[in-house]
């Protein structure tokens, strides 16, 4: 049985799988590339779940053997770097670090511990009700996650939790976890909270659905706040932080402010700026400014201000490594997806489909909908590629056109932490050094699941009830 | 006087020269896009000469506003980080940092130094020897470039100069300069030394003018030996080591060698990937391979094996710097070209040419076009702009065409470190931590100067002898 758990024996029989279907004959009705590109994708996702690879070191694997073995042309598969919504990340990484740095971030986070911070459950209720809070007025959570990021990552640093001395178990990967799982909850919640909800609810009206941002808010209500009661608590109870009670916390954090004492000239810039940069990012799509640049703008006065250095930049090979990973990774997906893999797939559910009720109709959809989320490298991709699909053929067998729409575009949302990469607002807290991909594959599985069910079931009997 | 020279005086003197080249009336016949652009660009690569700002600094804060401001587009802003060639350079970067903490580096390192190294000056000589002798078989100097900066990175760790303790310039400064210096001289020797010599010999054939492999070996070969016996030098009294003379340093190279023992298992796995990967980047023109492919693969063999980790990933935030100033500098150039603004300035320089002596034109064009590659960011780029405009008007008034066409292409690779971001050559070297943007502008300019002296005095003397 130690045989079949070890390693190299895992690694092995990997690698026979791997072979076995790269030698399969190309199911019929798809593209040869479609089906050899299904498979480095397939392999690079299982190697990171089995805690085999790396996620940097499988993808840069993956997209060499892919370039290498013409299953991708170079123009494709490097063509994740270049995304605006992908540097983003990067430059949100690094304006985190100078908000940390310039004590900024200690003195948010010393704010939520002297009122939240009696218990780690409370942080992370604390820090999930500020992420609903704000969602409205951030189209893109992203950006949302960059507001995020730094806050949590203080909270972490000033319960002594850190990366590199094996104090992360203490509170920050519970923390990141939560934080990560609650952008799922946060963009579920509202019709302006991520990019594509609009975009989903415009393809729904072509097909005859109305939703507006009060049917929506209306329709999520329910579900969101069950799914907020129940995730920080389900997180804290299979992935229990080390520090649980800290009754004695908000007192010290109170001292520890006392010490502070004023806003240092450190501070101050660096909430300006911060300020600014979330001021513009949530007015870009109304001013049309791209959240990058005001991103890079950011960056570059906290660099001449020297809170953040040319110093501090050489320890930020992890933003390098989330760079690399992310936009490869999006790159794959995107060309499965261009080849006509993820249509092809949809279009065999369908067929599966003919002569069920609509109630079973209705389930698996749902169902596979979420589960096929492990193929996408993108909210926004995968509701492009599948809502239309799946909405139509739920339709035709008799499901309610707006109980489907609403759940297909929550689902979009509350899938995103079925894998790191699911969405690129996990990409910060993915790289923090807090969690491993595997943890977050496992504990991002529960949480969806959970997700899933509570959406399921609340919400569906929530939403015919209004109806 | 003092004044003059502040920081402070000077940011708001350049703060308003730049205000009022924006506020300006565009020149005729530019685009006001391209005016804009180029005050954007000029403000940049200014503010990095006159060491205002850092590069990376002054590169975001550039994409940032260009963006901002509307003078870019997203697309061409960021359309410099999906390029092959240069992830390729990320790659490289972090392969050689494979190299050097295998052993590998180190023990090539002891080898160089146990035949050369009585002096750094013969360590300067060997190292450009070694490039011109392996130039013709790799037609991407940026490759190129990937193989020598580890041995030289290795050469200034067991010389005792390191980055970080303030021993850089006991010999690496020096080394690193050199050897970037080198590479001008072996992409000028060799018609395959260098991807745009080829494409360059394809566009003065259209114009009657035939460059062979030989025939351009021929023209080049003095006056590159004449720049290889000069450059070292030249840098060694402009920019000196701190250690020149290291009488004992072959012996101790040899007991270090004895005590290493024989090769380690890192080693000999990093030795077989560092070869494999040179191997395949020679042949990659002719297999058709992608070379940023091949490094990412054997990026991924020294990570499974552990020889490069996760771990030593967290400290490669220069490799993300220089990403992403190179990107932004290359995308920018590119976009101003793209404008029409290089064309722009290659039409008026023909227009004032008009009456002039032949051997007048001859000069004027080749220093204007040694001059212009300030505003390049690639070698490639720049030859596909102007090459063949000051070609045409060369022949037009009386020059040869071949004595101006090689020479024109000689030029393309002896101006390349006039700048940093001069060549994707360079970039390594650059991003090592060893020279500031400051450093290389300044040595880099008297290299140019250098090179342009020798190759239009000994160079046109010797073709229009041979011919």
């Amino acid at each position: 049985m130690k045989l079949l758990h070890s390693k190299p024996f895992l690694s092995l029989s990997f690698f026979f799988v791997a072979l076995f279907l790269w030698m399969m004959p190309t199911p019929e009705g798809l593209k040869p590339d479609a089906w050899y590109l299904f498979v480095i994708f397939f392999t690079t996702i299982m190697s990171i779940i089995l805690a085999l690879l790396p996620i940097f070191t499988a993808s840069i694997l993956a997209v060499s053997f892919a370039i290498l073995s013409n299953t991708m042309d170079v123009g494709a598969a490097y063509g994740g770097f270049n995304k605006s919504f992908i540097l983003l990340i990067i430059a949100a990484f690094l304006v985190a670090r100078g908000v940390v740095k310039s004590g900024l971030g200690k003195r948010i986070a010393l704010h939520i511990i002297k009122k939240f911070g009696k218990s780690t459950l409370g942080l992370g209720y604390s820090m999930v009700a500020t992420d609903m809070i704000i969602a409205p007025a951030f189209p893109s959570n992203t950006a949302r996650s960059g507001v995020l990021y730094p806050i949590v990552e203080s909270l972490a640093h000033d319960s002594g939790s850190k990366i590199g001395d094996h104090t992360q178990k203490k509170m920050g990967s519970y923390l990141m976890m939560n934080s990560m799982a609650g952008i799922t909850i946060s963009s579920s919640l509202w019709l302006t909270a991520m990019a594509s909800n609009p975009v989903g609810a415009g393809i729904a009206a072509q097909m005859g659905v109305d939703i507006t941002f009060s049917s929506w808010f209306q329709a999520a209500i329910v579900p969101a706040l069950s799914a907020f009661i129940t995730i920080p608590w389900l997180l804290y109870k299979i992935f229990p932080p080390e520090l649980k009670e800290t009754p004695e916390a908000p007192k010290k954090a109170q001292d520890e402010l006392e010490r502070m004492g004023k806003m240092s000239r450190n501070e101050w810039i660096t909430g300006g700026v911060f300020v600014s940069m979330v001021s513009l990012w949530a007015l870009s799509a109304t001013l049309g400014l791209d959240k990058t640049a005001i991103a890079f703008g950011g960056l570059g006065i906290l660099m001449i201000s020297k809170i953040f250095t040319m110093e501090d930049m050489k320890t930020q090979g992890d933003a390098l490594s989330t760079l690399v990973w992310f936009a490869i990774l999006y790159a794959m997906s995107s060309e499965l997806n261009r080849l006509g893999f993820m249509t092809y797939i949809g279009e065999g559910i369908a067929g599966e489909l003919v002569g069920m009720s609509w109630q079973l109709v209705y389930l698996v959809l749902i169902v596979l909908y979420v589960l096929i989320h492990y193929l996408f490298v993108s909210q926004t991709a995968h509701m492009l590629a599948l809502f239309g699909v799946f909405l139509s053929v739920g339709i035709d067998a008799g499901v309610d056109g707006e109980l489907l729409a609403l759940m297909l575009l929550f689902a979009t949302n509350f899938n995103s932490v079925i894998t790191p990469q699911g969405s690129s607002a996990n990409v910060l807290f993915a790289g923090s050094g807090y969690l491993t991909a595997s943890e977050i594959y496992k504990n991002g599985g529960i949480v969806t699941l959970a997700n899933t069910v509570i959406f399921l079931t609340i919400g569906t009997f929530w939403i015919l009830l209004i109806n």
